[in-house]
């Protein structure tokens, strides 16, 4: 039921949310921390965290019978470097997005390298109706059902579930006065700075990777997304651009001559399943947005695995002179370096709708109030022109979950607007690194706002970069980055020990 | 119906809230803020606001279809001295408490008597449940009927109304940039600071007056409440400690005899209903409670009128000779100051149940998120001796409401522990003000926690004084206190508009 139910959604994400004229792109969620584990991780899953679960109330913020209610939420915890309650060690905490927590766990290999040197306590808390930490008894079919179950799946919800689980965690550990430090990436970024802003109380610093929290409303351009890919892909080779831009086109055109649909499956090697210009174009435009937001300088595991700077392989293979004038051999080049860079696939189902990760409940957040303009595209982008449209949204969610999307909440509960000004002289400590060639990192803070509260960009940096394992082929850049983390969190953990010091 | 809830309510609460061997008081309200306009007020109640209606969401926090419900909240507005939206003149907004809004405005003569200096538009808006603003339709004995409703009732599903509803307003009135400075005594002083802690967003600061928001769990101490009532009674004279000490145990010995109640009776002025000790005891109880909350240096009016220094009267009438050693008569003269200032009553009531300004819904937050421990009695008490007793507090409110309280909510949302360590690097621009002959005080901020979080403490201050009407007859301290107040509040604005300056 639930793969139906993602599939549906997809196929309806498809035709709805974006008004291109001819074809469409799902809906961009943040299957960037969908990179797995480099080769040089330190060891095996079990080796890296023990599974946990916690009881947690279903509705923190009403009193009515049913918020009552409980379900297991997960966590995976590691003590292995932690220096102790005694001595007062930190404790890093993962703020989970909409994924499995393991997948994240094992994507955040930053918060395992920096261990030895902090010795924290590394816990990594699952969103709620995401992984194993689904309300209504565990069961996904249940709780993804309706919107009166669905309805508690809420970014407030799942920053109160975090505070409750670690105070009540420091109680048991009696490491009451053990200073919390959080880390997130994307979803889990912003999760990570409003947790800081909301819960200073329980987290002394946040470090929020590619976290687009200004991506609300009208406060960054809903084409910034679409502009950020048109850069990538444009900055390696004009031509590159040129031949991505005009395909769309010309797979229309083709598609709407006798036999056009066979040539398409046969000039992309797609699987005997239906086929249509617009479940090419998603196809094609899914390649292009992962790729740009994955453009990574080491190689990666993207669902597939990824060679390093995939925006330059996949430009390499368009602008590869044995190719001619042929756009659609050029394309295939190209997705092939993210859909088949290991050269298995022998075919390509325009219908796969797997979800590996779980990821499917943030349909449901962007119906409800993750409310993200970016589809936008102007004249120059490489995707067709396009406006981001409300309403569309909102009649795609009303019709499919039967629920109004509040496009204004989380400005109002979080803020964002001037966020310069708001935040200058209020509150302190949070990092927000942006990787420029991220799409995600036009919705980002990039100024400083104030001396603790600190903007760090990577010129060729994708979209939480930060958070990876390091590896030994990790640019300058990159390690620079990281160490700059690395400092200003450990004068975060430096200044709360002086704090905490009677003497002072 | 309300009114019989209201009654069985505060009869279940004075049997089972506080654990006194042989009488008990009831829950220790914030009718503090039950003080009316003095008379010197520059207006009628109808010059003072205008009424209007906001239609707001039931339940900000989940997307249930049941949150999507909607109820007309009530506000109240005066634009007469502001300086309008193409100044970006400031919005001065009063987080209202739990009652009916327009008794806290002609309450809060503060935010009149600056006006002229600031000119703000002021507004204040009705806390859901109470007065007007009632969810269910209006109605409410249905919003009151079961924990299905009044579920809704929580303090930051409040927080988030006013979020909404101001940044609507501001909208309306094209008065974006016009800064919000929030104000509140008692509760509405805890709402005004945490709004300021979670939405900085919308508010630049806020004066949070008599608001004991360290009253949670054991950071401050469940005896300071009553401590404070007897250092105020035996900062007035000893003997006037020990009478209304020995009392209690005078009052059931002299119950337990045969005619004894008659005496009871008789010696209080008790109409023909029913009298036992811990209904005499209890009333007694309240009075003591209330003047010493509102022990104010100019007379004031609550339900009915009081002179100046209240407290001292009180003593005055219990240190009186022509009474001789009858405890009985010197208590009565005690009472009278509270109950009958005026000298109209023939007889009191002592089942008296009269809500006049709708204060039953705070049962309910008693019950589920407010739990403040403050019935701890040591054994120089002014009451009998007794323990702050959680227990009890569950089994009353499972039996009474079917609810289960969350004692720990509150510290997990909005903090509390070492609220000095963790505030002083994080967040800017609250004045807790406490005056220290309020027995709310105990669970106040009286430390300056920062150069921008600062307390304002009055020694000869009790509730929220400084909020009131100025009168000609305020002594020195208290202007001395306002006027500092006066002077922050004008160093937030100038810092925002130099904020906002393009130049700078």
């Amino acid at each position: 039921m639930a793969t139906g139910f993602i599939s549906l959604l997809f196929s309806l994400l498809s035709l709805l949310f974006f008004g291109f004229s001819s074809f469409a792109k799902p809906i961009p969620s943040f299957p960037s921390s969908i990179i797995q584990a480099e080769k040089i991780s330190p060891s095996t899953p079990n080796e890296l965290y023990h599974e946990k679960f916690f009881t947690q109330v279903l509705d923190h913020y009403t009193f009515r019978p049913q918020s009552y209610k409980t379900f297991q939420q997960r966590y995976l915890i590691n003590d292995k470097y932690w220096g102790g309650a005694e001595k007062n060690a930190p404790i890093f905490l993962y703020t989970g997005n909409e994924g499995d927590i393991e997948w994240f766990a094992q994507n955040t290999g930053f918060m395992f390298d920096i261990a030895p040197h902090f010795k924290p306590l590394l816990v990594f808390i699952e969103h709620r109706f995401y992984g194993k930490s689904m309300p209504f008894g565990g069961n996904k079919e249940v709780a993804y059902s309706n919107s009166s179950t669905l309805g508690y799946l809420t970014s407030t919800q799942a920053l109160s579930d975090y505070a409750t689980l670690i105070i009540d965690l420091k109680k048991n550990l009696s490491a009451i006065d053990s200073p919390v430090v959080v880390f997130g990436g994307s979803y889990g970024g912003m999760l990570a700075a409003w947790f800081r802003l909301k819960y200073p109380h329980v987290a002394i610093g946040a470090l929020a990777s590619s976290s687009p929290i200004l991506n609300f409303e009208n406060i960054t351009s809903p084409y910034s997304f679409n502009n950020i890919i048109t850069q990538d892909f444009r900055g390696e080779s004009e031509n590159c651009y040129k031949v991505i831009k005009r395909s769309w086109q010309e797979i229309e055109d083709t598609a709407s001559q006798p036999g056009g649909l066979e040539i398409l499956r046969r000039s992309f090697r797609i699987c005997r399943n239906s086929i249509s210009a617009s479940s090419l174009q998603s196809w094609l435009n899914t390649a292009l947005v992962y790729t740009a937001m994955t453009d990574y300088p080491t190689p990666s595991n993207f669902l597939s695995p990824m060679p390093a700077y995939p925006v330059k392989e996949m430009c390499k293979a368009i602008d590869d002179p044995k190719t001619g004038n042929n756009t659609f051999a050029k394309l295939y080049g190209a997705a092939s370096v993210y859909y088949n860079y290991s050269g298995t696939a022998t075919c390509f189902d325009l219908d796969d709708d797997s979800d590996p990760h779980g990821l499917g409940g943030w349909s449901w957040q962007a119906c409800t109030e993750m409310i993200m303009p970016t589809s936008g595209s102007n004249k120059d982008s490489i995707f067709p022109s396009s406006e981001w449209n409300y309403e569309d949204r909102a009649a795609f969610c009303k019709a499919y979950f039967g629920v109004e999307p509040r496009p204004n909440w989380i400005t109002t509960e979080f803020g964002g607007h001037d966020i310069k000004r708001v935040l200058k002289r209020f509150a302190s400590n949070i990092i927000f690194f942006n990787g420029l060639r991220d799409p995600w990192s036009g919705g980002g803070v990039l100024e400083n706002i104030s001396s603790s509260i600190v903007a760090i960009i990577a010129k060729q940096g994708a979209h939480h970069v930060d958070l990876r394992f390091a590896t030994r082929e990790d640019p300058k850049w990159l390690q620079d980055v990281r160490k700059r983390e690395v400092s200003i969190i450990g004068k975060w953990l430096s200044e709360y020990y002086d704090d905490l010091d009677p003497a002072n």
